[in-house]
C-alpha cells in the first residue's frame, strides 16, 4: 500500500485541485487530482499522461482536466513521468527521457506508477470506482499504449504523436503488442509534418490497434502543431465514452436513416 | 438564363422540400432545394454531391441536408451528377461513370450544371445570396474539387473518399490542380482499407489542398464504411464555418491558455 502526501489544495471555478506525492520506496510520485467543488463518488475519471519535457500540469492537461471536471462532472489524475516535474533528472527535457527511455524496466516502472496512483485515488471516498478513460500524447502515448493495454480499468483512450518507433528494439516491440492489446474505443491524433515519426510508424501503429471502434484525426503540421479543435474532439470523445451514453451498434454513413 | 420547372413540393419537420429541373438545351439538370419552413434569405446554403451508382437523394446526403436546415437554418441544394438519378445512362451505376468519367469535358459539364443551378436558386428571394458550403464524397469529390477551386463563392468544403486517381492522366492532372487553388476551410474523410484509392493517393490529394485550414479524418474500412459519427463532425464543421462565427487565429493544443 502506498502512502499519501497531500499537498496543496485550490478551489477555482467550482473545480478542486489537490496536489500530492505518493510514496512508495525509493520513488516517490508527484501527482495532481482534479475534481468537482461537489464530488460525486463513482463518476468517471480521467487519467493524463504528460509529453517529454512537460509535467502533470502540461498544457492541454489542465485545460482538459478542468473542461471536463466543470462541464462533465468527472475527476482528472495526471503524474509526473520519470525524469520530469517533480522528478525531473538533468535538464527535465528530452534529452533525459532519451536516456531512460532507453533503460530496462522503464515503462513498467511507469505501469507501475500509473496503478499505484489509480488505487490511492480510487480509495478516496469522494472519487471512488467509476468509469476510467486515458489521455495522453507522444510520450503520454509511450507510456500510455501499455498503460491502456494492461490496465482493465480503463474503458476508452485518447492516444497519438506517436508512432511504432524509439530507441530499441525491445521497446518498438513492446508498443507493437500493446497497441494489439488495446481493445477499447480509441481517439488517436497524427501530425502530418512531424519531425519525430514518419507517416508510416504513426498508421503502423494505428493500424496495430485491436480496438474495432478507432479512428484517427490527422492535422497539418510538425509534432507540437495540434490544433486546438482536437480539444474539443478529445472532450467530446471521452465524455461520450465515459458518460454512461448507451454504445451503439457502429453503424455507416451510406445507410444512415432519416 | 436557365429554366427552371419547380416540380413536387413538401413540408416535413419544419423543412420544405423542392423538386426542381433546371432546362440548359440539351442538358437538363434534376435537382433538390431543402429549405426551411420559414425560410430567411441571406442564411447559409450547402451544395452536396453524390456518389457514383447515387443521385441527389443518395444518404447521406438527405439527413444532413435535414439536420443543416432544421438546426442551423441553413438550405440545402443537390443535384443528379451525369449519367445518374433523373438522368441516368445505362445501369446508373459505376459502370456508367467509368464512361462518363473519360470523356473530355466530363468536368467542366458538371461544374456549368453547378453554377446553373446555384444561380437559379440564389435569385429565389426566399434564399438569396448567403455564405455557400460544399458537401460531397468520392464523387462528390471528382466533381467537387475543381468545383470548389473554381467557384469563388464556395467558402467551405467537405471533401474525401478520394484521391490523386483517374482513368486518364488529363483527369489526374485537374485533381492535382484543383486540390492546389482550393484555399477555403476543408474536412477531409479518408477509408484506411479504401478498395477504390490507396492511401498514398488520398495522402496526395490531401497535402496538395492550399488550405491553411484543412484537417483529415480518417477511419478503418472500405469505401463506403464511413461512420455516422463524421457526420456528426461533418454538421458541426459546416455549421461553424457558415455560421458566422468569428474566424480565431490558430491556435495550438499545447499553448492552449486556462
Amino acid at each position: 500500500m502506498s502512502d499519501v502526501d497531500w499537498l496543496e489544495q485550490t478551489t477555482e471555478n467550482g473545480v478542486t485541485k489537490r496536489e500530492f506525492t505518493l510514496h512508495r520506496g525509493a520513488r516517490p510520485v508527484p501527482g495532481v487530482l482534479w475534481s468537482p467543488e461537489r464530488p460525486v463518488a463513482g463518476t468517471p475519471l480521467v487519467l493524463f499522461g504528460h509529453g517529454a519535457s512537460g509535467d502533470r500540469h502540461q498544457m492541454p492537461i489542465p485545460w482538459l482536466a478542468r473542461r471536463l471536471v466543470a462541464d462533465a462532472g468527472f475527476n482528472g489524475l495526471a503524474i509526473d513521468g520519470p525524469v520530469h516535474g517533480r522528478r525531473k533528472v538533468g535538464d527535465g527535457a528530452r534529452g533525459a527521457f532519451a536516456v531512460e527511455w532507453r533503460r530496462d524496466g522503464c515503462v513498467d516502472d511507469m505501469l507501475a506508477d500509473w496503478a499505484a496512483a489509480l488505487d490511492a485515488v480510487q480509495t478516496l471516498d469522494d472519487v471512488g470506482r467509476g468509469p476510467i478513460g486515458y489521455w495522453g500524447l507522444s510520450m503520454g502515448t509511450i507510456f500510455g499504449a501499455p498503460l491502456v493495454a494492461a490496465e482493465p480499468r480503463i474503458g476508452v483512450a485518447v492516444l497519438g504523436l506517436m508512432g511504432v518507433a524509439g530507441p530499441t528494439e525491445a521497446f518498438r516491440e513492446r508498443i507493437r503488442s500493446a497497441a494489439a492489446a488495446i481493445r477499447c474505443p480509441v481517439l488517436f491524433l497524427m501530425q502530418l509534418e512531424d519531425e519525430l515519426f514518419t507517416r508510416e510508424q504513426y498508421l503502423e501503429l494505428f493500424d496495430r490497434l485491436a480496438s474495432d471502434d478507432k479512428r484517427l484525426h490527422a492535422n497539418p503540421g510538425l509534432h507540437p502543431q495540434v490544433p486546438t479543435e482536437e480539444l474539443d474532439a478529445c472532450v467530446a470523445f471521452l465524455s461520450r465514452h465515459l458518460g454512461g451514453e448507451k454504445r451503439e451498434p457502429r453503424r455507416f454513413a451510406f445507410n444512415v436513416s432519416q
